[in-house]
């Protein structure tokens, strides 16, 4: 393969990771906006597969979606000392708008804590109000120096919940059931293994009482930090005032979480799964199952082969490459560099014998660092709300290095 | 109903408006935010419900889903002379980011007509290339002074289709096919009529060659814009230097297309099914399609009307009501303000029975302007390819009268 559009991992993993993107039809640098990309039809469809699995799963935990306005009044995010530290090197202002200065400039939403905050103490009086479990598909923007496709964007897409709770107990008790939910989807649906755990305070979201993450080990022997859930206490309840009635008549400040996962999931699954060869996509998340590619010379061959192509490509749900003026060969590798987990040749002799032959999509030869390190599915640190928090903080700091994409 | 919550239509038409949708969970307004609202559960759930409607039908008609960038570089809105007269007052401009002033502004996407010509200037190259069939879903910003829940919000949540084609014949059929899409959608899963038509020159999209537009007549008997699909000619291809080789050998400029349905779709659900009791929703659009009410006052009388409830419920995927310590008044009113179409109301003595008690949604005596004029479903201005446009414009001219909300 000397002519491979794909630089190899060994030679160099941030080139490989680039062709892969740009050859998987996944996205591409916008490079006139700054540290944005254009995420391409095969990427999206991989995150609409992703949305769909997230979505149900939070549906049949309860939540209900929403969506909070993208700009947020500058000063709401001062209100919360911590949160303002940690985003305002990262915000984009708006400071014009039909055509106008404005008197207080509006922020771009790095995240919804604030303004969430702000419309939970309207919407909370009781504790029957409680909990409130809600959930927002958006775009964010934080300003970053130093980008990567989809692993850390100026702009990226993700959902972020927001849930208010009568009782510490039950945003504890949340923010971990989202932890395992996003370790599910990681491992069931991305076949990508995580390990679930605390992160240190140096390393919490800003604002939280305590962050959890799930974090999957790359290729090249580093960890992605691949989803977060935080437990927030009362930080952002008593930031905006978020005051109700509780069962025995006082009054208290909501206890709240809330988590995310982004596209960058998508830079993960592909650090996870691709190789030398270009993108490879887990069946679950590939947007395209199977592809056949019909071989024929003459004109009688093209109709008999078309014929059962079709009917396959039917009961298969597969698609079929029909396209005039490209080769066999041609048309293998365009599938191929799009990770299609299958591609069937069909030619007349496959047609007249019955038996069709089957191009696997390539394969490791099984050197991934996850079988190294004997980290797998299911080795998780301890991190159920039984277990102390300590136990799964050392089991995490013991276990992982940070891969220089954390955010 | 001295004390209904809801104004009624004849007494003050937009307060009615505005009851219907906050009384239906549908939004409200983000006062901190100008001219911004929430999306709350029961308005984001038909969204979601129109989303997936309009994508699967974009999808069996060859479109693929990308994401482009939320901020544009000021200039390239000055690229299409008409473009930028028309939305320059409407702008909201990032001027800080990162703690640094920007040597170029960036402006929040009022439409993404701009940074597509940019892309597709670098991806078409030959008539190969082909037609291009994307679409987008993404929130936009455009600065309006005065507004309205989902009928016009500074932001609001859309999808926008981009096209380029060979030759004007295809751009021209796509911008049709997608109109009477659209018109598909609200007229079979809205239960919305519309007239299809073309705008006047004074009213098409700033930097179009023509525009069409779906229009409902709403019950105050005002037109409501309900989406438009635009043939852009070559003006941005021409603006972007979108060139490609075509078939016999010569460079040409492509042709082009931009569609658009929003938010805005929920309104005219709204001001068209809703009356004065609240919101209705046709049952293809109501995220809850049927919700039962169990009634009992003994504890024996509990278990008996619950298993029958729970067992109808899973049939007929309706909803049990089952909170403790709200009427079955208040519980009906509850779910008849959010629209649900059909309340089962459950007894003992409907258990006993075998017959079912249905409250019916409430619903119009027939007094809607549509019936009235006359003007109902397939009742359209001819605006196939075939038809000539002045028909079409002079039909939609003589029939609907501009409504406030126009945009």
């Amino acid at each position: 393969m000397a002519d491979s559009p794909i630089t190899s991992r060994d030679k160099d993993f941030a080139a490989w990771y680039q062709d892969v993107v740009l050859q998987g039809d996944m996205a591409e640098p916008a490079e006139i906006v700054k540290g944005c990309m254009v995420i391409k039809p095969n990427g999206y469809a991989v995150w609409e597969g992703l949305q769909g699995e997230l979505d149900r799963r939070f549906k049949a935990t309860g939540h209900q979606n929403i969506y909070l306005p993208l700009l947020i009044p500058q000063s709401f995010l001062k209100k919360e000392a911590e949160h303002v530290a940690g985003f305002s090197p990262e915000l984009a202002v708006v400071t014009i708008a039909g055509g106008k200065e404005l008197e207080e400039p509006y922020v771009i939403r790095p995240t919804s804590e604030t303004i969430v905050g702000h419309f939970f103490a309207k919407w909370i009086q009781s504790y029957r109000d409680l909990p409130l479990l809600f959930n927002q598909w958006a775009n964010v923007i934080r300003w970053e120096l130093r980008t990567r496709m989809f692993l850390r964007t100026t702009e990226f897409l993700w959902q972020e919940g927001h849930t208010a709770h009568a009782t510490h107990a039950e945003a504890s008790e949340e923010a971990l059931r989202i932890l395992n939910l996003y370790a599910e989807v990681a491992e069931d649906v991305m076949a990508m293994p995580v390990i679930k755990g605390a992160k240190t305070s140096a390393e919490k979201f800003a604002g939280a009482r305590k962050s959890y993450s799930i974090e999957a080990m790359m290729q090249n022997g580093l960890a992605l930090q691949a989803g977060t859930s935080h437990d927030l206490g009362q930080n952002f309840g008593k930031a905006f005032d978020v005051q109700f009635q509780t069962r025995e008549g006082k009054l208290d400040y909501v206890w709240q979480t809330s988590w995310g996962v982004s596209t960058r999931l998508i830079g993960g699954l592909i650090m996870t799964h691709s190789d030398d060869k270009g993108l490879v996509l887990p069946p679950r998340v590939s947007p395209m199952k199977a592809v056949i590619v019909p071989i024929f010379r003459k004109d009688e061959e093209r109709s008999q082969v078309m014929e059962v192509a079709v009917r396959l490509a039917s009961e298969l749900g597969a698609h079929v490459d029909a396209r005039d003026g490209y080769s066999p060969g041609a048309k293998f590798f365009h599938w191929e560099r799009r990770g299609v987990p299958v591609v069937f040749e069909l030619g007349p002799r496959d047609v007249a014998t019955g038996n069709i032959v089957i191009k696997r999509r390539h394969g490791d030869e099984g050197d991934h660092p996850s079988k190294r390190s004997g980290i797998g599915v299911g080795d998780d640190a301890r991190c159920d709300s039984e277990g102390p928090l300590s136990e799964c903080e050392a089991a995490l700091k013991g276990q992982h290095r940070h891969g220089q994409f954390d955010r």
